[in-house]
């Protein structure tokens, strides 16, 4: 079962900053877009229905420590591993490469909600379909 | 009766890019905001209620011609005026300066629409509480 | 000669607004990575040095249509065509559809300029080991 | 000695995305432009000269819990304080209320650095000009 993701980004010119190098706020759009990715790829999405829900991930709280500037045109290996599946929530790890040096370290932790309009958004629990197809990294070792 | 708007935006470090200046790209949002923050000086919002319905303006065209680079910290002096006021769409034209130096202009058509959701938008007719209260540059010259 | 370009972008969580759509700003972003990822076609990049002087692409005007709305993980089909080369300056004109459905239809002018840390920006002529790969549409029907 | 700076800011079009709310990744353009105007008003910037060399404040690390969700047209407030100064770095804590609601809190931490164009970025000891201006909140405590 996966419990890792791997993709890549290059860094586009929008995502520069006057430093000349990518701005740090869009490491959390990349982790943003790396978890839809990784949704997709088990066949659902961040944005669903659910018994007649809308359902959304909204985020509990996002990190990143920053180790090496990246610039324009740059290629990121994006390494996405789940640190921890929650009975309503999840925990990604990001670790972003250039060429095997480490740029930057990430954490994103979100939470499986009813998103319904007009209604306050509710954690419940992750549906079996998706919570199967998920496992902790490491899982298998204990 | 109102057909002009004034505001200020300082340029921040998010909106630059490698370059050194103020993206293109965030012109529009500048436009945008000024946009927003005409139609609450008149009471009302861009996203609003009326009748039962959701309601929207969204975009038909925007453009915009850049003249003079801006960058960090910079101030602009934004200037937006009514160019035509349609049965159900706006035409707003946008003047950038910096201490008297034109930085770009601005053009951006709107229309008054539905935006329930799960349904498709639909145009109608801009109500008279915000029409009456807007009027076409120049209209008094007629 | 190249006189057109074709590329795709899927719609991000982060492209989309309140309105549940991709916010108009973001379709400038998609025409300049379209125009850099073409420049790269050619060998070349938006950021690149020739003679001594850093250059870059700045753009003079940029101006977009809204024909259709699109949503998160729609992919967008974006296709770029040079409708004029100058000599020292690039009219682009994209069309981006979905499913061959019309999305919107953009303009960008850029021009070639030195852009020095520390100096003004200034327009040269566009080199030959550029201009000689780019042939604007419909030349040959001339 | 100012360790701590309020300022506000209200949620743009443009902030919010598809789930009717601010996108988490824009909390850290907010926290970063608290930190400029901060800056601001100590009489420096974040990007200076400094004895001849070029100087920014790279982020070394960047946080948010998100606790409450904002919409469009929300008005945060916003608190930075001070909680740490280092000789070459800074660490800032953000509480960021609407109408005492607490919405969001983050961290971020920046090293003083030369940024001289071609240059790799160095840290180095924050100048007494700035230094001296900054104190850790609860530093009169201890």
């Amino acid at each position: 079962m996966p419990y890792e993701f791997r993709t890549k980004r290059q860094i586009e010119f929008s995502d520069t900053d006057m430093a000349g190098i990518a701005h740090f706020s869009r490491f959390f759009v990349f982790m943003e877009s790396a978890e839809h990715e990784f949704l997709r790829s088990l066949g659902t999405s961040v944005a669903t229905e659910w018994e007649g829900n809308k359902i959304g991930w909204p985020r509990l709280s996002a990190s990143c420590e920053y180790l090496n500037p990246v610039k324009f045109e740059d290629t990121l290996d994006i390494h996405l591993t789940v640190s921890r599946k929650g009975r309503k929530s999840m925990t990604y790890e990001f670790v972003f490469t250039k060429d095997d040096l480490e740029i930057a370290r990430g954490q994103m932790r979100t939470v499986y909600c009813t998103c319904n309009p007009g209604e306050k958004m509710k954690a419940i629990p992750i549906p079996d379909y998706i919570a199967n197809q998920i496992e902790e990294v490491g899982a298998n070792d204990r």
